[in-house]
């Protein structure tokens, strides 16, 4: 079957590998479409990062560079496995990626599978991924979606982030937030608190981006940071008093800066990007008003949750979904593109069998 | 009467001021001992910062230096002012000394009038202080102590800041915290985490801060960190898993950074300390590691628990206090000390009768 290969840095190739084989207890999946993530281009531009170098195999999946790439995953169960329960044949699913280690509880009764010892994700650390027509997981990790389409239910992935950083910060009804960017993590996360019943504010430089913020429905209010002050701004608009939480999604110094200046004391900012450097923080701010900055990766038990958001119409992902492309332009109409035209590209889909 | 007045950086003087008048709804304390606290130094050496500066009137007190200094008071009442219920002349009392603006809800159902607008502290923003023989506070910021004696008593205030700590951090019994920095408010702050049932670990350069954590009974493990790496003993401590909170009293980055890699996935890190400078800060492994840093300043309807907590003997005071001192003697013997001998001298208190 065909799957993009990573190999190393700006080294991704569409190959021929054999399809894997449907074991015990797993399901088999004919991948409908799979999303290129921001991960995926940081593993394209900076890498390897999650993936493990070729001769550095990684200690649970055993496997190293070339891995498969793609975890933001939809498709149809074209078989089970010997024990398998609640799945068949037919069945729409999408895929939690989770690799861990086989001692961790990966109940719903432990809301820290996702930060415990060696994790790394399928797509990047091995067992497969989405970017080819093929993919076998573990049963724990298949969420059946019902009649959600499936080039939707690509994004309920990166929906699933949104919604633990939703969780993370701990925000309720009637909260006010403000999402620091617009890129496609920031424009989810409005989705998910909006979905909640919070009062959404986008601070974001792009005027594409911000635009998209409007057309999308998920920002009550877009601030431009180049034409007036945004934690002025907030606090006119919550009464003087100042966000409830915030969201870092742009792992830019002065992003940060500006929700610490927005957020009202004892608020929370929720960091959800991925920094490449340390940040430098005003600790007396933090200090003085008793900020809480929490950091957020991935989705805890969260797709069931994120999953119905979808199913009963409180969040549309169509918007979302910029274009669909094939496997052969992974890297020529997928990659460049997001890299280059990044402002107006939010989700770009890819269907392996095209 | 004598007072000490803060007129500038460097310049704080012993004169004679008229006695305050008790009002309606406040309470004339016989100030019995005053401790000279961390921010009372910063104060002279680096000061103002929270005095309000000559011809700069705090917009709640309306006073600006001089003002009378000493926020860490204890003493036996002289007068009530009409209206007062439940203190009588003879109590012994201390005072959480807070200006608050006149519209702040001040009750037990508010757990953030610390952290609202313009708020100060009596003994630095106006008001009077400790460091003077009386003092006039409104009687909801005076805390009976029953027959704790008045000497421990004026260490209540910072041990409430230990206390608050405790609470922002939600730490629990069983629990293993690292204290970083074994100077006056880590080892307050080991103190209550150790009468909650907390396991405590303190890591402090300073060998006779560490016998000082020892001797009190504050710490079950004392780390240095020049001679072994702290996340590797916390490690060791604790079965592989890490801290579960982390308290940072230092205001020095190297221990930030120490803490972030001693707390475990999911830990919390609570920031005590007043920064003079931003703080650089990892962020990538507070987001991988999901660690929450939350900042923690002075305390919010602490002082009865805390109190509690000495009067059941589940924290003695006493080892704390490093010596005694008259009014007159506060710069020479008092301040001077605290900058120069730091490292022996945990609590100065100032006696303004001798």
């Amino acid at each position: 079957m065909k799957a993009a290969r990573y190999f190393d840095r700006g080294d991704i190739r569409i190959e021929d590998i054999p399809e894997p084989t449907v074991r015990p207890g797993t399901v088999g999946i004919d991948v409908a479409y799979c999303g290129i993530c921001g991960t995926d281009l940081h593993e394209y531009l900076d890498g390897p990062i999650f993936v493990p170098p070729a001769g550095h195999p990684h200690p649970v999946s055993g496997e190293s560079a070339p891995v498969t790439l793609g975890h933001e995953m939809s498709g149809v169960v074209y078989a089970v496995g010997d024990g398998v329960e609640g799945l068949k044949p037919g069945d729409r699913v999408v895929v939690e990626p989770y690799i861990l280690r086989p001692d961790v509880d990966t109940s719903e009764n432990n809301p820290t599978y996702h930060i415990s010892p060696d994790m790394n994700f399928i797509g990047l650390g091995g067992r497969g991924g989405g970017l080819a027509e093929k993919v076998v997981v573990e049963r724990r990790w298949v969420h059946p979606v019902g009649d959600v389409p499936l080039d939707q239910a690509a994004l309920i992935e990166p929906l699933s982030v949104g919604y633990h950083a939703f969780q993370r910060s701990g925000a309720k009804a009637g909260d006010f937030a403000l999402v620091g960017g617009a890129g496609p993590i920031g424009l989810l996360t409005c989705a998910v608190l909006k979905a909640m019943g919070v009062e959404v504010a986008v601070t974001e430089l792009s005027p594409l981006r911000r635009q998209k913020a409007l057309d999308t429905k998920v920002a009550d209010h877009v601030i431009d940071p180049a034409a007036s002050d945004v934690a002025e701004e907030v606090r006119r608009l919550t009464g003087g008093k100042g966000a409830d939480v915030a969201f870092e999604a742009t792992s830019v110094n002065v992003v940060l800066d500006t929700l610490l200046d927005a957020v009202r004391p004892g608020g929370v900012i929720t960091v959800i990007s991925i920094w490449g450097k340390p940040a430098s923080l005003d600790m007396q701010k933090l200090v003085l008003k008793e900020v809480d900055l929490r950091g957020t990766i991935a989705y805890v038990n969260s797709h069931p949750q994120t999953i119905k958001l979808v199913q009963e119409g409180r969040i549309d992902l169509a918007p979302f979904i910029t274009k669909t492309i094939g496997l052969d332009d992974l890297v020529t109409e997928g990659f460049e593109t997001l890299i280059h035209h990044n402002e107006t590209a939010v989700k770009i889909l890819v269907d392996p069998h095209s």
